[in-house]
């Protein structure tokens, strides 16, 4: 027989368009158990758990279990605190005092090291209790995980937004440049590519942070296309970085600030408002526009991926029923890719997880640092959704000239 | 009997999610009557005419134009072309050279400008010819109509990217600014308030540019809201003016560049850089964030109104029709609105529409100038599409504190 007693669940980090659908999938798993006795929600992940804050998800109704499933963003709101071992001893005491047994963290890298510090706490106390992280992340830069939660619908966004520029660049002319998030990895950079339909399709060059950005290879790739194409489109991720390994947008900032977990801040519309003003003065084109994406792509909820949600929803699940396995005391659930495309739920330890960033494989960026490659393309298509249509342009011929 | 001979479409300015909409209707429409030869669309819009560059839409599937419909920005390609008198003079030539007596163009306030000068050139010749605008802007700034096409889908975006950040401010705390689309009307940056359900919700601040902008009264309204809710998300127009009447996106600019039609340039996210830098050293507020929405807005093919698809066809099949009958010559498609929510497409002059700009009307704006008002709301909301869903939260009670 497993424990018995209360289970507990949070979210950490930034949101996605379907971490609710983890938090459902999870809770409405709990409520066949009868090993858990109360279902609670901290608010403001970890934050919440010290300052005891919690919803009584117990007798949440299905309804609105599947109704919060579809919203995106953390509906137990979240948190960037990164609990060291007093703030854990603080965890501990509460999750003593309410008797929790289970815990269950929804979030990405620094979540599921939260996950590793809380479990090995209890460890240390010799407190009979099970942790689990659920993956979430729209970066896709968990290690072992063939793709995480989050990033599909965030993909489908950016891949979107891509083909709608793509036309538009093609209707007016002229240079237009997307920054997309990713400070380390850039999965969800390359994802602009996912709306092509051709070779002339934008975008027509992606810098991610893997490779070194130079700024001059930068204006000779625009110059070639242009020449070619007339116009260009381009995908930059947030995190470029240069030969030295320091963010090109940290050394644009007049005072670098960083967030809680020491990143340095890379927000604002600087990197693209300076690659633009370097296009438009050393090509001597007029029409060159930079967008942020910023916010919209990891929160967005008119474009979900059905896949993500499907996923994310067993993920949650996942979770619980290996909590519910009695030779299973912590861990991370993994998604693995079997075949053609089919997700099995595995479970690694957390430690194998815990605060490592995985990369880019060079097999999905070309020679040039450039662009992504086919593989990529195959790796990610699978992710942004059943009912993902391109674009389509009138298929009519030329009138003869007079 | 009406004139017979060739029919050119085109589409002009900014696209939208739903132009090619306008244009599959005029095309379907134009097949059925038997006064139109063939049916000539011209690249590039005017460019297009004066160039010669036709597509032969005669024989269009009806499959290929409903697909076509579906996709968002210009499938004849756009322009920024404004024609003087020695440029109407030449489209005039290709004109009677490919015997075209009826002339449709799709776009905004600076294309129907463009359709009464042809139009005018045509009469001056006593050239047999029938000259239409089918209206098209996301700025829905059109005067008459009661909206634009394309309005609606660049409103539901808008709301839809403020429904995400405002769970987002939530879930994270903090400020968020976000600058919308919108040269001299706030209909697009007020939509931002469309996926509120309550007064906690935000957008909590919306400027627009039919009110004078004040650096000091922005920090003191988001001072107020930061006390009350710990986070404040905020709507603000790219076309925000000074009490002079100038743009302070403008005045950021190192260098004003304008366009083809004089306007000044508003892109780039030096504006929203300028706000959150002046929230984060007055209010001493670490967690500010600024994105600037710029081209996804107009074009993003993911989170269409089915409402303006609907609208933006028959706007299209309406000036064909229009065209058909006798006593009309030329004109402006107008959508006007009957009862609750019904649109009846009426015509009227050219000049009564052309270079002319609506503003959001006083009611739509409260007396603060910093917010939007109801009767906004129930304007604009039939239009921005009927499956269009709010946001939900968990509804669990607290746990009683031990």
């Amino acid at each position: 027989m497993n424990i018995k007693g209360n289970a507990i669940i949070a979210q950490g980090g930034g949101p996605t368009a379907v971490i609710n659908q983890s938090l459902a999938g999870a809770v409405i798993e709990m409520k066949k158990h009868k090993e858990i006795t109360a279902i609670y929600g901290a608010l403001h992940g970890v934050r919440g758990i010290i300052e005891e804050n919690f919803l009584d998800l117990t007798n949440a109704s299905q309804q609105n279990l599947e109704e919060v499933a579809l919203t995106p963003c953390a509906a137990l709101l979240s948190t960037r605190d990164k609990p060291d071992q007093e703030y854990c001893g603080k965890i501990f005491q509460v999750f003593k005092k309410y008797d929790i047994r289970y815990f269950f963290y929804i979030g990405g890298n620094d979540s599921s090291d939260t996950v590793r510090l809380v479990n090995e706490y209890a460890e240390n106390e010799n407190y009979e209790f099970k942790a689990f992280h659920i993956p979430k992340t729209i970066d896709n830069d968990l290690v072992i995980n063939d793709h995480t939660p989050g990033f599909g619908s965030a993909a489908r966004f950016v891949a979107q937004a891509f083909m709608g520029i793509n036309l538009e660049t093609k209707a007016l002319d002229g240079i237009y440049i997307g920054i997309v998030m990713g400070r380390h990895a850039g999965f969800l950079t390359a994802a602009a590519a996912l709306g092509k339909r051709n070779e002339e399709d934008g975008p027509h060059l992606v810098y991610l942070p893997e490779r070194a950005f130079n700024i001059d290879n930068f204006l000779k790739d625009i110059e070639a296309i242009y020449k070619k194409l007339g116009r260009c489109v381009i995908a930059v991720s947030e995190g470029i970085i240069d030969e030295e390994g320091t963010p090109i947008a940290a050394k644009l900032k007049a005072s670098i600030s960083r967030d809680s977990h020491g990143n340095i801040e890379l927000a604002g519309g600087e990197l693209g408002d300076m690659l633009s003003k370097a296009v438009k003065e050393n090509l001597n084109i007029s029409r060159v526009r930079a967008d942020t994406f910023g916010y919209l792509q990891r929160s967005f909820p008119g474009s979900i991926s059905d896949t993500d949600q499907k996923e994310a929803r067993l993920a949650g699940m996942a979770a619980v029923q290996f909590a519910m396995m009695e030779e299973y005391q912590s861990g991370s659930v993994i998604l693995d890719r079997i075949g053609e495309y089919e997700i099995q739920y595995t479970l690694t330890q957390l430690e194998d997880i815990a605060a490592k960033t995985k990369h880019m494989p060079d097999e999905f960026i070309n020679q040039e640092g450039n662009n992504i490659t086919d593989a990529f393309i195959k790796y990610a298509n699978p992710l942004i959704g059943t009912d993902f249509k391109k674009t389509v342009s009138l298929d009519a011929p030329m009138v003869k000239k007079k």
